[in-house]
């Protein structure tokens, strides 16, 4: 079965964020109003043949931990949904 | 109301996406295998202050498209929940 997969690789909170920082402060200027918290990260698309939703999440979240991610500073969380 | 809003940028289709072909081009070797279709893309997270969820999905839509990404080569898409 397909699943289509999202995996989203975020700084660790406590690690400075220098892009997320400098778009929160642009954007009074661009007129946007109660915004806050802004980080920046990376967003992985990619579709997974496997068994089941679980296997596609594990496999998902092994090619995150390996190869899409640094875990010294970076979280990655993975959703999966089946292709229809 | 306070809505937590994750911003995904991607490739539009048709445009080349060098990243997400090198990651699928090494996944043979670190043992993955029914992995395809990988685009690399960015993921923007913050938090907005809004009277409702339409609302913060038009700002952050509205951010996306001014700010976040480049919608000559880059789709946008948002999602929002509220914050408990």
């Amino acid at each position: 079965m397909k699943f289509s997969v999202l995996v989203e690789v975020t700084l660790r909170s406590g690690i400075a964020d220098p892009e997320g920082a400098t778009i929160e402060r642009a954007l009074p200027a661009l007129g946007f109003t109660g915004i806050s918290s802004v980080r920046a990260g990376k967003a992985f698309r990619f579709d997974i043949d496997a068994a089941n939703a679980d296997v596609a999440r594990d496999q998902a979240l092994s090619l995150a931990d390996r190869l899409l991610s640094n875990p010294v500073i970076e979280d990655a969380t993975a959703s999966v949904e089946p292709v229809s």
